[in-house]
């Protein structure tokens, strides 16, 4: 792709003027969604609605033709009918806007390819970048920017997700919140007609805004582009792909719906190893590492250390810790013998060090401090089962104390409980601790760390 | 074990009259806990606390010994120190108690094997089931019964849960409210002295308030026991077992908490598959898995149809039917014709069936009907994925309405959202549909149900 379309990707995702073409006054129509998101959320940019039969969107002066407005459009958002959106782009080309993005839909997803193919050949003589069609917008948090038909921002954050599904960028962006994973910008590609994951990963090793690149992914355009330009930007950031489609059955159901090759799993999994990228496990798996990998350093070696309160929660954490990889070591002696100095005598200062259902925010604390002090140890997995006589909320806030004499070494957190752990697990993610309710997933995100790590190593070595 | 001793065990779960011998008035004192548990938790049997030192705890008159206690005692719950509680279990003994659970540790767990095995041999002499030592407690949310230092009983329902893990057991007791998992009965074995898996599970198969029994298990006393009585129960009601130390240091862990063989994993999977267990990935597998075998009917054949409203779930759900053994079929044709007039044109009437992001109650309705309705149809994973323009509440209420016609058909539902979901995935859960936050989950609970379905129909061929 040109350099000068490249450049331009900026003005997707950071516009400074956007028009709405296709801006409407009824309520139940896109058109006039994405303008009521754009003010609702706060957008601080200039925004032009564009409709002939009206004068006024939502108290913003509306131009019959992008044509007629006054200043500079950085960004034209395309809503109308699939059959008008050549005129559009023609008299958005005219204008001189520096990107553009088709959220309509009714283009090669349902057979009409040579619409499409028109739209695109537009764009590129231009020299323009096109996103879409078929998508549900782009969501900016660092700049309250909704520019889509999703009903609310993602929770804030550090993670720019990019997804070929524009349903689940809808239903995901509440789960964000709900979760408190944190969320830069949320791109939808719909048919990726010139703009794919290639394009939006090359574009984000520069972000300063993203420290993480998550992918829903039935399939790419172009394999080996993908594969190179994530392996050169994996250096830089994680890039972490929940990859949908590796059956047959879902390959098929991917083709129908996305009209996606999905092709080979071998050659995904391949190419994510090649390239660095952490494979997830279905959607869930893909937030838990992309929420270690945007806040957590690489684990840097193999000698991770767990920490808990609980025999049983410290017996699955080795299994998992076995399954994903990253087994268990004995600890070195002389560690051994400083925490046995801290802990109860029945509680087992090996790996797991069990510090018992009485430890209290002091005995984490002192327990932590002594492992990561430790030159020996890489990283830590800490554990909390609630327990009757201690608050979730004060051994969280002893965490997070010590971790910050630390933060060269990764940790993640499992805390076990209902409701009680809730305001916990605020506090740590506020302070940049991932915490999740299981060992296994805990530990599935300490993996994710390593196997990033491991990228870095392979990588360093291979020049 | 002898079935004197056997048909005693209902007064562990079930006592009328229950005297806490070690109660006291100070409330760090677990002898306190447990008596204050069971009155603020609303326990309707008579409760004696026993203690030399004191008249009255909570309002309740105090017994210097159990043998002043005028009426009957079914259950003596021992909390006193290890060194008395030969003493107290002789005394206990002389009272006529029909069951004992003993709280405190410091027994085989510490290497004290000689004075475990003298207790168990009193309770053994004079024919009473012996729970523990080293436990946090029984409870049964059915009798309002918290007899137990966990703060509180889990969320009602009809899971009965055995832990070898007394710390798990109070984490997840708040796991369960914020999951609207509900339990029975709660039983943490402890030592497992003399009463183990193998004697409770058994007892579970007549009890009527068990619909689903959920194991966390280090090590079995007797694996030929457990599998053949497991064997035995899974006839009528579903095991699922959480396996911990299924790893080599998994394994060590297990040996340093509970002093467990946590053995050979071949030989664990060799034995839960013989006996129909279901085998659970960890701590939320096992509860997801129990939640739906505790709500539905178990799969009766593999002809599974997946409605969606989100292409890329649909995809997703796909990969995970053929992950989990049970792949998505072609639907007969008399069926995609019929849902193709129900769905609009840029649906998909394949399976997974995709009813796009315009479907609101009403269309679920009708296609979850016609699919139910057929034949061939043997189960249904209904997915929503929140859209901006459609209730989620309504779209739950939707499926509840139409699954209440085909109870004999199990469902299980993924809900793909933050906050806008929780209201419906409640709504759900309280009309018997288990529902989960992936694809990948609510699939994982349809194998569930599909693996106890394939166990029942081996079982019944094999006589």
């Amino acid at each position: 792709m040109e350099r000068e379309i490249k450049e331009k990707i900026k003005y997707l995702l950071y516009p400074e003027s956007v028009a709405v073409i296709g801006a409407s006054r009824n309520p139940k129509k896109i058109g006039f969604q994405v303008v009521y998101n754009l003010i609702k959320d706060g957008y601080k940019g200039r925004i032009y609605p564009i409709n002939p039969n009206a004068d006024e969107i939502l108290g913003l002066k509306c131009y019959p033709n992008i044509l007629d407005v006054p200043g500079e459009v950085d960004l034209a958002m395309i809503v109308v009918p699939a059959s008008k959106v050549l005129d559009v782009l023609r008299d958005s080309i005219e204008k001189g806007v520096k990107a553009v993005a088709i959220i309509t839909s009714g283009f090669s997803e349902i057979g009409n390819k040579e619409l499409e193919d028109a739209i695109v050949d537009m764009c590129r003589k231009n020299k323009i970048p096109l996103l879409g069609p078929n998508i549900v917008g782009v969501l900016n948090t660092d700049h309250n920017m909704n520019l889509s038909f999703c009903p609310n921002l993602p929770f804030k954050g550090r993670i720019t997700f990019i997804t070929q599904s524009g349903a689940l960028a809808i239903g995901l962006i509440g789960w964000t919140w709900a979760s408190r994973i944190g969320i830069s910008k949320l791109v939808s590609i719909g048919n990726m007609a010139m703009l794919g994951f290639e394009e939006l990963i090359e574009y984000l090793e520069e972000d300063m805004d993203t420290d993480a690149i998550l992918l829903y992914m039935e399939g790419v355009k172009n394999g080996r582009l993908f594969a190179e330009v994530s392996r050169n930007v994996s250096r830089k950031k994680p890039i972490i792909a929940i990859k949908a489609g590796k059956s047959e059955r879902g390959a098929k159901a991917a083709a129908s719906h996305t009209g996606s090759l999905a092709g080979n799993v071998m050659l995904y999994e391949t190419a994510f190893k090649y390239a660095g990228v952490v494979s997830a496990d279905g959607l869930e798996d893909g937030f838990d590492k992309a929420l270690a990998l945007s806040l957590q350093p690489p684990l840097k070696g193999d000698n991770i250390v767990v920490v808990t309160n609980g025999g049983g929660a410290g017996v699955l954490s080795s299994d998992y810790a076995e399954t994903f990889g990253i087994p268990l070591r004995d600890i070195p002696v002389d560690l051994m013998d400083t925490v046995k100095n801290l802990i109860p005598p029945f509680g087992s200062p090996k790996n797991p060090i069990d510090l018992t259902g009485n430890a209290y925010r002091d005995d984490y604390i002192r327990v932590l401090d002594a492992v990561l002090r430790h030159p020996w140890v890489d990283g830590v997995v800490s554990i909390y089962v609630h327990a009757a006589i201690t608050d979730p909320v004060e051994i969280a806030d002893g965490i997070a104390y010590v971790w910050k004499n630390y933060r060269e070494k990764p940790i993640t957190v499992c805390m076990i409980g209902g409701r009680e752990v809730l305001v916990a697990n605020t506090w740590l993610r506020d302070n940049g601790i991932p915490v999740y309710p299981t060992p296994k997933r805990a530990m599935a995100a300490m993996a994710a760390l390593r196997e990033y790590g491991r990228f870095l190593e392979r990588y360093g070595n291979e020049g």
